[in-house]
């Protein structure tokens, strides 16, 4: 999708007139309600538009004069109009201009063949280029007339419905009054709407025979509190005479108190929708609470007003730092969505499939009860997760909302699959072995699953639950991906250690040949003794696989994790004498029930299914959440092994896992993963990232002879923009990329961490964007983490939108 | 919505013909289906069905004969058809049937003007009965024809897509081939599409001209994963040999390879239907890891498998020890959703409005970033809650996902003002007043605010980390509405209270006055002091108003939670010298912050916006989820008043709640929550439930004087209804009903609670539902808590719905 700003001006108002079908009256009714508003506010000057116009110019047109424009270049888009038409004899002053014309009546795909039909983006920057020629600090009105039906192909092929949406204007439908026109209006309807189109009005001719206006205005203001104009049927063509009385006729509808109600609540809501968004920030600080904010600290100004997204693009209000300085300039920008709304973006926003399967889940179940009931989506959704992680030991799947409560599932499984096994009783202290710096979630019980950090410090019942390990992390740091072994680490492997790509960081199995992994073996098994010998009871490993998140987004040695793996399930007794009889098979957990939490790396966030692949390792519990469905809506699965489900089986209804969620597992959540990963699997299947893996491999000379997409580590954000970053050490401490993730650290006067504002230039000078005031201008919006500022993108980002942002990127870093 | 049955029976394949637009050939191209299957399967019975009909018997309807059927009735539904007709001519061998016959060429909804039309269940009645009637013990054929396009008015105006739902039969589309005919096919397809059709086949004719059948076959393929498939035009009309004409046209059209092959898939994909059906109990039984479920003592026959759902009705797979015996009973029955699917549902399964608010949220913005962001869905939630509560102590709003993610917030949001008010340091242990039996959620942190019980004794972090007050019943017994107060409130008010009707109960001025709260005042002042002088430190006040759900649907005395907030709040220095410098005008909280977990009792699940107006208190906190959607997806909010808010104002970052979830306040949840709300105080406004208000007036003969809804207490569980259980007492403990809920606790022989068995009885009759074995048979799928039977409707259950379903629990009890 281009970004592309929507058509808002305060002070121009534009409408996209759609049809119910071809042939229903849109010009006729489009050219109504020009001469209405010229007539209305006749300072105010009204514009039609007809982006792509097929069929001959003649009188079922009602008569298009032609006006040839030359072909011109407008900024980034090219204006390859080549015959550009005006509609003058029944709208005196009103502005009329064809921008696409082709001869043949057919639909715009067809009538384009063999004639380098516009792509999207040009169309859409030519119709923006013309609209903001519309603006000046009066007021004004631009109709906008589609073509055909709403889903009838434009000149690239993509339907009218799908073409317009960047545009956000506001809609006027044109109603079918013809035999079998309520159906018709009814879905068009329902097409624009399921788009994000605000359909304001819905206009149409009456026809006494059908009576469709009488039902649809019934109809739609009952299902959809929209109001339905009709509009007299414009005279019986008369060869001799028909000018005269077309003029007639339209003297007589555009003079009519109905046409004036329509363009009055056209007029109304248009300023409501220019108030609410200048309001909204205001208002939000006055009543909103927002998570993980001191909002001591936080502006009106500083909260970001969102119209809509689509694509790898929010749309949103300009800030007042920014502001159009009059009615004139644009009020909206397209901003890069740089983190990935909270990393839970995988297929870009507003994807059509996923709100489908929303929709249709919604139609078909609405929400149904999951306790002892099961239905097709969770059950298709359990087996193909299964099956995607290509992990032997899970087999179950408990279902929740959102990564917190599923880690918290996991953290229950874990402790009593341990608790039993060892033989402990439920008085018991039973801590986990986690990772220094650690996240999990925010509900309270994962929260005791971090060690103490700014997180959770003040909150009042927070009480650390663990013992926290320190970890190897890998930057790339002048050109050279660097292991930096901590300090605390201090078992023999205190010196650092570099690779040329960050592909020899993961070929684990060369490291562990060349011995690597000893020194992390010998600080692990170390510390976990010293803990045990004190007292202590463990009950599970949990980590986050390969990157710790919202810890600073750090990328860990991933040989250091195997390693930890290993150690805790290979080395006998060391958490405790093995006491109850258990299944030894290969698939059943031993030492502890490692649970790998997954909710932000797992789901091709880092480029892979399964994060655990990276390891090479399987876990006995893994939790998926954010990317799941795609980027939509909260759902989280809890997947486990059979050993860890037997823990809980007796015949006491009071041993079970007590926990659930009314929504557990709901239809639409389920619906929608299951079409994610349907595309996220088919997408790696089909190459769809080959531009990037082959950016990796570019780089690397194809010296690392992987060619594997599964075996190979690549991110879209280009290694030579890694390189550059990596070099530039006055400012950076270090950076790395991997699948749609990329982390700068910067150098921190004021000591890192969470509470560093190092970062925050950087993501300003993002959010300053492009520069200028018109279409064209866009900015990024990113998000820090202390001093690290990243940047993530969908795994629909293209290859051209990440240049783009790897661009402006560079440029705030050297600023 | 009719509890009427989906056309499903192994061994009858029943699609429905739905077509794009009116005249897109539906009748030729279902006669080609015809034709086909009858040669493919010559064995196996092919019939065509046109429930509806509209226009002259003539060419235009290629012919069709009439044969007349003599008024009847069938079962409950009368068969008022007056007319119907038979195809015979172009496909001998089908039989033909059109059940209503209107001469005139229009819509169903004006043909049948004036001539008493069918309602929507008569119809699906009179089809539900046609179609059980060409079930065979061998395999057979049904294509069912609807009128026009898919949303054309039926004779009720309900449209076909609307119309047609509850048979759940799959599609065959016929598509548009005409100019203007991808528009129409491909928004004909989104419209079934968000109402759960599944849409098995697009079928259409082939055009040179606008090569619709090209477009769409590729548009469908990638889109949507559905084939097109194109067949030759009919021959042009020649009057003097039509027949003929159109007679080797049908021959060589329903031979060809393309269209056998759609019925091969048709057929492929019902035989997948039946079968997913039948094994995804045992799939699930190995694969879902259940919530609140000892999965030991689960049979796989135990899992209810789900079609779909429609309003107050899931459509559910016939248990196995009712199974069909053989291929010709039908397969699916409408199950009441008796739990209201674990307590969320309030507009009805697969509410079209809430649909449609899903998807517009989906197309305009997917999910967005919340945190230093806004956009119209979430402000527009937060104001309307903020309005909609008229709780003036209440000003901010916190996004979450669910109850216990709410809950959790409150919690932290509490515990930090009284932590901060009272001048205690970060490490001090700070605990809860709550109630005896309380339940707020699954996550840790809330089952800490809970006593230790069933749910939370064997988890392992488990801590109560509060005082848990005893308080009194009420239940209605033996006729009377008896206030129980337990042993432990041994404060002198030892005797039960009675009233002869619920209002009063509700009527807390009076009893005030009569000073009944006295008793109650004295054993909470008490106990706290005691715990108070012990040392202990108590945050918060958390409860849940008026009802306490998950912890065994007790009917709390609203005079109890009333005293028990006005004593926390109104005891100087009950909880500590007051030491900071705070505000101290009437919105402020005193005494410690009120927490009110509404998740369950709020937002008219009681009959009331607000569950706290039933005790004329404010919450400094308020917890809204479950109904906040209507039903449809998880969404919480947590309110909170602005001096709970200040006390996270800081310079410090790290003051902040640092709580938040990645789909925070995703626009579709608040959508859908803005339409629920919507429509939910629009029901109140319009008198939705007066025919409720109105049976509890009746049964208390006008003697409460109460007349405005808002001052009422009333139920849609009939009070004649509640007073004939009341009356069972040689098994029934007690009951209660109060807006959608009612709750009936079993006299259990096994000590009651939560591992009673009690209820059991009474839920199994009910899953037993009315037998018999044919498309008239339904059942009730409820939930029991321990020794508690709970009945809860949504919001839209109707009278007669609430009546057939109280019949069978009243001869389940009697059992």
């Amino acid at each position: 999708m281009p970004a592309i700003s929507p058509l808002l001006w305060c002070s121009l108002r534009v409408h996209q007139v759609f049809g119910a079908n071809t042939d229903v009256g849109k010009t006729v009714l489009s050219s109504i309600l020009c001469r209405a508003s010229s007539k209305v506010w006749p300072q105010e000057p009204t514009a039609y538009l007809k982006p792509v116009s097929t069929g001959p110019d003649n009188e079922a047109d009602h008569r298009f004069q032609k006006n040839c424009v030359l072909p011109s270049k407008v900024g980034r888009w090219k204006l390859n109009t080549f015959v550009a038409s005006h509609i003058g004899k029944y709208t005196t002053g009103v502005s009329h201009k064809t921008l696409f014309q082709y001869d043949q009546a057919v639909s715009p795909h067809i009538a384009a063949k063999g004639k380098k039909p516009p792509s999207d983006e040009e169309l859409l920057g030519t119709i923006y280029y013309h609209a903001s020629q519309r603006v000046t600090t009066g007021f004004g009105w631009l109709f906008i007339e589609t073509a055909g039906g709403v889903h009838s192909p434009g000149p690239s092929g993509s339907t009218q419905a799908d073409l317009y949406r960047p545009l956000r204007s506001p809609v006027v439908l044109i109603g079918d009054s013809k035999l079998g026109g309520i159906s018709l209006t009814v879905s068009a309807y329902e097409s624009l709407r399921i788009r994000g189109y605000d359909i304001e009005s819905v206009l149409m001719f009456q026809d006494a025979e059908y009576g469709n206006a009488e039902y649809l205005t019934e109809y739609f203001d009952r299902q959809h509190g929209v109001t339905v104009t009709a509009v007299p049927q414009p005279p019986p063509r008369i060869p001799e005479n028909d000018e005269e009385a077309m003029l007639e006729y339209y003297d007589q509808t555009s003079h009519s108190s109905p046409v004036r109600e329509v363009l009055e609540h056209l007029d109304d809501r248009h300023r409501t929708r220019v108030q609410a968004l200048e309001s909204m920030a205001s208002e939000a600080h006055e009543k909103i609470w927002y998570p993980f904010t001191q909002q001591k600290l936080l502006k009106p100004d500083d909260i970001v007003a969102m119209d809509s997204a689509l694509g790898s693009y929010l749309q949103t209000l300009k800030p007042k730092s920014q502001a159009p300085v009059n009615s004139s300039e644009p009020l909206l920008q397209p901003s890069f969505d740089g983190s990935a709304s909270w990393w839970t973006q995988g297929l870009g926003h507003a994807n059509l499939s996923l709100t489908m399967a929303a929709a249709y889940a919604a139609g078909r179940y609405g929400h149904v009860m999951f306790a002892g009931a099961i239905h097709e989506p969770a059950l298709t959704l359990a087996k193909m997760l299964l099956e995607g992680l290509q992990n032997p030991r899970l087999s179950r799947v408990f279902f929740s909302d959102n990564g917190s409560t599923g880690m918290e599932v996991a953290v229950k499984m874990a402790l009593r699959a341990a608790r039993v096994r060892y033989g402990w009783s439920p008085d018991t202290k039973v801590e986990i072995v986690g990772l220094s710096g650690a996240y999990h979630g925010d509900t309270m019980g994962v929260m005791d699953c971090a060690e103490p950090n700014i997180y959770n410090e003040k909150v009042e019942w927070y009480e650390g639950k663990g013992v926290w390990l320190s970890y190897p992390t890998v930057q790339c740091i002048k050109g050279r991906w660097r292991i930096r072994v901590p300090d605390t680490m201090d078992s023999g492997s205190g010196e650092d250690r570099e690779f040329r790509y960050l592909h020899d960081v993961f070929d684990l199995e060369s490291r562990r040949a060349r011995g690597d992994h000893r020194p992390y073996e010998r600080y692990i098994l170390n510390t976990l003794r010293d803990e045990v010998r004190k007292g202590r009871k463990f009950g599970a490993l949990v980590i986050e696989p390969v990157v710790l998140g919202a810890g600073g987004m750090l990328l860990v040695d991933p040989l250091f994790q195997q390693t930890l793996t290993k150690v805790v399930r290979e080395t006998p007794n060391l958490f405790g004498p093995d006491t109850q009889p258990h299944n030894r098979d290969e698939k059943s957990w031993t030492g502890l029930p490692v649970v790998f939490d997954e909710v932000f790396t797992g789901l091709y966030r880092l480029g892979r299914f399964a994060a655990s692949s990276f390891l090479g390792v399987y876990p006995d519990i893994s939790v998926h959440a954010k990317l799941l469905t795609g980027g939509l809506i909260p759902l989280c699965t809890t997947l486990a092994s059979e050993s860890i489900f037997q823990a809980f089986a007796s015949d006491d209804k009071s041993d079970a896992l007590l926990h659930g969620h009314s929504y557990t597992a709901h239809p639409i959540g389920c619906q929608v993963a299951v079409e994610s990963l349907k595309q996220m699997l088919q997408m790696e299947k089909r190459g769809d990232w080959e531009w990037a893996i082959q950016m990796g491999k570019a780089q690397a000379g194809g010296d690392t002879g992987r060619t594997q997409a599964g075996s190979h580590v690549w991110s879209i954000w280009p290694p030579d923009v890694v390189e550059w970053i990596s070099q530039q050490d006055g400012r950076i401490g270090g950076v790395w990329a991997l699948g749609s993730v990329l982390a700068v650290r910067m150098r921190a006067r004021d000591g890192g961490g969470y509470k560093s504002t190092a970062a925050e230039g950087v993501r300003d000078r993002l959010l300053q964007g492009t520069g200028g005031n018109d279409g064209r201008r866009w900015n990024v919006h990113s998000r820090v983490l202390g001093d690290v500022l990243y940047l993530m993108g969908s795994h629909k980002t293209t290859e051209d939108e990440v240049a783009e942002v790897a661009d402006l990127l560079c440029k705030a870093l050297q600023h």
